[in-house]
């Protein structure tokens, strides 16, 4: 994509349902250049009245669980009730593993074919925290499109999970059945996020062992005070394969948002959660500057060291940085 | 206060011991005056190399599980033991409260009149951050006199649990017997960060209810990934009232000392502690500058109602902060 195309023109061409110019205008988005940046801040902001009917609900599991056929048999299940459905992701790894995450049709085969369905792979470079960005300005991309749920993945690698949470107004964690060891690979504050965790493969010989596990997570559940005293996360089983609960699946998260919308809660959490996205990118910018500072690029190796070594005070080595930089 | 002492004054008499000018140095960390705060960051630094040999113990849990008569009953074993104890305490809430967590005598009735322990109230104002970066700087004071054993507490308002986790070495959640509601009080993400879950009141007709409700907490964490290959945080019982299993408390404790030892993950602990120590330190001054600034300060409170209100993307909000700062 060499010429900016106005954001005017995309905005109209998104707004109609263009999905071309939704991919493009993600590009956009996702482009590195500077003038490019600038104009997808401002089809974004152009965007943005048109934006947020849309529920966003974040999807994260351990591998194995069966995240890609969870969301084909979601989003197709969707589809088939009128629904529009985006899916996107964020895998910070994406650029190790080119992008692994998503976007190969035979991960999501119903829905890579569905044409009320839009799948979008994660951007393949950049921290998390810029990954997280774009797709934030992609799910709002998608909100101006038309879609009526956007469909958040993440791989479960670092913070993603929080960054996943944090920009979703309902997030799933999916889990394998069976009990033990084989529970073991929850990531610590992962059951924390969760506004429903849902046990997979809930079917043939695994059904018993699936019913034990969701048990075993009501218990952990149970001993954690809630988010809201309007909403305490259930757990349920369902089966991607056969199809079997995978409408429960909607059913909670739409029941979580009539109730959180009823007390404002629902309001609240995304206003909360847009703040805390702009503070988040200051310090981010903010900090990029820091670290960038050659006068503390030549202090700081060392500082670290000695702090690290425990011969520099952290707190007299912050005293050496602020100085050197005039802070 | 109004002199300035020698901090190498101040230094010598705190490493032999003198209650009194350890108490005074305190008092110089904890205070705001520019000329203190410099002389307080090289006292630290001149005893830093007489630090590091003390085992650092937060500890935590709800109003009522009986912190302070754990605190008691596990300090006045220790001298027992010829340890010398510091009890210090991360009490974001202690500016309203005036310092309630700590420092009354009644709270600690047996280890406040023995000469072996040295019991000191949170700084009384301040922000988290500052609080717990006077309190880690406490810390250092007590271990360059001599203390063996450093107790921190925390009241669990806010991230306090997080910011003992991230000064100690082992950190211990108290919990009270009883299952189901009673269980509802653990805050989010504290479960994660026990190194050692201990239920309390396990005496009397309590003591069935208390081997319940640590199987719950066992069947908890045993579904949360470890912090380490080398530690699975046990779960055990224990009565503050009678002394049973308190001295398994610290049993525990040491046994993850030297366990993690062995694996140098102590050391690298510690480490890491001090080089976060120093980042999270460095961003707070940065931060501050950065709201401290006049053409922020113009521009912050209708930026972040627009962004709240979803009439300005939150990316676009960064960049006029960005123009306007000169970023």
């Amino acid at each position: 994509m060499s010429a900016v195309p106005s954001h005017h023109d995309l905005a109209a061409r998104i707004r109609a349902g263009d999905r071309a110019t939704l991919a493009r205008a993600i590009t956009l988005i996702e482009s590195k250049r500077a003038d490019h940046r600038k104009s997808a801040h401002q089809l974004v902001q152009d965007l943005l009245p048109h934006t947020g009917k849309a529920l966003r609900i974040g999807i994260t599991g351990s591998p194995g669980v069966g995240k890609s056929t969870t969301i084909d048999a979601l989003g197709s299940y969707l589809t088939s009730q009128d629904y529009k459905v985006a899916v996107l992701a964020v895998d910070p790894s994406s650029t190790r593993t080119g992008g692994s995450i998503l976007g190969d049709k035979t991960r999501m085969a119903k829905l890579s074919a569905d044409d009320n369905a839009f799948i979008r792979p994660s951007p393949s470079s950049g921290t998390l925290g810029g990954v997280a960005s774009k797709t934030r300005e992609t799910m709002l991309l998608c909100e101006a499109a038309g879609y009526d749920v956007i469909l958040v993945e993440t791989v479960g690698i670092g913070q993603s999970e929080t960054a996943v949470a944090s920009m979703t107004d309902f997030f799933l964690v999916l889990m394998l059945p069976g009990a033990g060891d084989e529970l073991q690979g929850i990531k610590k504050g992962v059951v924390e996020l969760a506004d429903m965790i849902a046990v997979n493969k809930a079917d043939g010989d695994n059904i018993k062992r699936a019913t034990q596990a969701a048990a075993e997570y009501r218990a952990a559940l149970h001993i954690l005070k809630a988010h809201s005293a309007t909403w305490a996360p259930p757990v349920i089983t369902y089966s991607a394969l056969t199809g079997q609960g995978v409408s429960d699946l909607w059913a909670q998260a739409q029941n979580y948002r009539e109730k959180m919308s009823a007390t404002g809660e629902f309001a609240e959490k995304r206003r909360a959660q847009q703040v805390t996205w702009m503070w988040a990118m200051l310090e981010d910018r903010l900090f990029a500057q820091l670290r960038a500072d050659p006068k503390l690029k030549a202090k700081l190796p060392q500082l670290e060291k000695a702090v690290a070594a425990g011969t520099l005070s952290p707190m007299l080595a912050v005293e050496e940085v602020a100085d050197a930089m005039g802070l």
